[in-house]
């Protein structure tokens, strides 16, 4: 939803300014994640919390509670989240599988992964169909590879899998009209036909266990806020439809390495981004250059501390590279006192990252024999 | 293309008012079907002309010259018509359907019908997808039992073809926006989005060929001129994809036996059309209740003679049930004349009517045991 008396703009296909987290959920009409849901999702996990919860990254939410009561009454739930495939995977976009991963090994739910080669070439026009498509085998073996279960995965890749998704996809798209996505997405008579569809295949993951099993399927899609404009449209359309509307959990984006914005792809910020394709060196350098809250001088920071609000390399602690919580809170606690020097924490994050990517290169030559047999071709029925 | 100043609308969505198809065809910037096209038409034939020709039913086109040029030089075209499945097929549906198989058998060439169930869904709120698929295979018995060659005819039926469709459908919908789809068909903010998305899926029949086997094969569509906006926006995308643009040959549409506007079952004129699906007893009612060019009474008409431009009997002599010239000029001569009273030449038509039913029904039995073998379901290629 644009806001235009805002400073920042949020939707599914720009995020510009610098965004108030509290007033975009405020804007989006979204409920906050409020200490007594994460204290059930605590409880639900067995007594842990993952770090993107515990450290507010995932800060918002759509019928969480109801999802969680129906948890609570042997109905679960099923995960599901996408990826538009522009390109490499980076951090930011690490935020929803990780989650959804976490739910999968606590819950053992199935998880539907929806990749949006079709999305994307119609959201960009530099891209060729052969990269869409290329990219999105290359971003599944990545999120594959974080280490989700070969029999509980389930791919939705657009171009591949639009016989499995069709039939459902027709019925959505005759309950949202074009003021409904001009609305929400800001679309414009420019806005090709294409992505004017769009939303309605991104809808389908959201419905299909409903649909396939003829019952009532709760859904739970981790997502970063600014994909919460297509679920809106989701959950206006799903009880028409007879299901259940999907419950959303908002995360906020990483900060760019270049100290501006979210990390992002777009344009011409190359350095702003850390992928998973990045070579060692590559890491290394962006890192290293990376925009701080030190101080300008090493006295000044000893004496005054550093800020780690306003640091990228704190941000990649925050989202990813410390586990726990008493790392985390260690990291946090000497860069503001001062004791931690951003050199260093530099250097023992390039070799935290270094141990992830080695591990996660990996795992991802073994998904490659089973990443195309979780690609869903059929529809479970004909209309 | 909505004419406002005109006292008649014309898109594939609506037809409304006395059409002036002379108009018409000049609104939509289409060429005459001339008399040096029809004697080079008469010629490729082995010389004969197929009653819709010879008699000005179709009467406008789009490069058919450069297409009888490619035909010349040993390129030969294939054949594209499509139906949407809103119901029964009637009288003026089988005018594109005709022209196809005429040129099938007189020169061979291969046949593409589209059946969009998905369209049909997304353009008629009060239709189920039940109904929209069950009509699309009834209309697909009847249009095959018109004796097309399963040898050389393919379907493409929407919610069963999309796996083939989509690859290139992906393409197309990145060349269209919204504004263009606003100005031909005339849809506005409440217009659904798979309504707005539709036109790139009825685009790629028209590329099929050429795409499958990578080399430039013309197209002819045949098909009611209220049909030409889709495949304006088909003609404007194809060079940019690497396709020729598809010929086109524009009919007139049949008039109502109501005699007011077309044959047409919007709205609730039921006894408008005839329908193949009418039984007998209903053939005759509606024909026998059919408006016509006839007088106030017999003593009058046989000394005034009756209007055959303005009757719906005569209408249906003239696209269908007159075989020969002969024929028709003698039914037109002596209605003219007064010779031939209505009543007597509406149950000579209605006993032409009936054995064509007959036998169309002994054909459609057979034709569902390969119809189903016609529709494609695999692309020619991935991407």
């Amino acid at each position: 939803m644009p806001a235009p008396e805002e400073e920042f703009v949020v939707t599914p296909y720009e995020v510009k300014g610098k965004i108030d987290y509290t007033r975009l959920r405020e804007l989006f009409g979204a409920q906050e994640l409020t200490p007594e849901l994460l204290a059930r999702l605590h409880h639900l996990a067995g007594g842990e919390l993952h770090p993107l919860l515990a450290r507010g990254i995932y800060y918002s939410q759509r019928d969480l509670a109801s999802l969680l009561d129906d948890y609570a009454h042997g109905r679960p739930f099923f995960l599901y989240s996408g990826r538009g495939p522009s390109g490499p995977l980076h951090m930011s976009h690490l935020i929803q599988f990780d989650l959804c991963l976490w739910f999968q090994k606590r819950l053992g739910v199935p998880m539907y992964i929806q990749i949006t080669d079709d999305e994307k070439y119609w959201a960009r026009a530099g891209l060729t169909r052969e990269e869409t498509a290329q990219w999105g085998m290359e971003n599944l073996y990545d999120i594959l590879a974080l280490g989700f279960d070969p029999k509980r995965t389930h791919t939705f890749f657009d171009s591949k899998s639009i016989a499995a998704l069709y039939p459902l996809a027709i019925r959505v798209a005759r309950k949202i009209n074009y003021s409904n996505v001009k609305a929400v997405f800001g679309f414009g008579p420019s806005t090709n036909i294409g992505l004017v569809f769009y939303t309605a295949l991104q809808s389908v993951p959201s419905f299909w266990p409903s649909w396939a099993e003829n019952r009532s399927v709760p859904c739970l899609i981790p997502c970063g806020i600014d994909q919460d404009p297509h679920f809106r449209l989701t959950r206006d359309v799903a009880e028409g439809l007879g299901f259940p509307k999907p419950a959303l959990l908002h995360s906020q984006m990483v900060p760019g390495l270049l100290g501006e914005g979210v990390m992002s792809t777009s344009g011409s910020r190359a350095d702003d981004a850390l992928f998973l394709s990045d070579e060692s060196w590559v890491v290394d350098r962006k890192l290293r250059n990376a925009f701080t809250g030190g101080r300008a001088t090493v006295e000044e920071q000893r004496r005054l501390g550093a800020v780690p609000e306003i640091c990228s390399i704190w941000a990649l602690w925050r989202t990813r590279f410390a586990p726990t919580e008493a790392e985390f809170n260690e990291i946090t606690r000497t860069c503001r006192s001062g004791e931690l020097l951003c050199g260093d924490c530099k250097a023992r994050l390039i070799e935290r990252v270094h141990s992830f990517y080695e591990e996660h290169a990996r795992q991802r030559e073994k998904v490659k024999d089973w990443a195309e047999s979780t690609i869903v071709t059929v529809p479970p029925k004909p209309l």
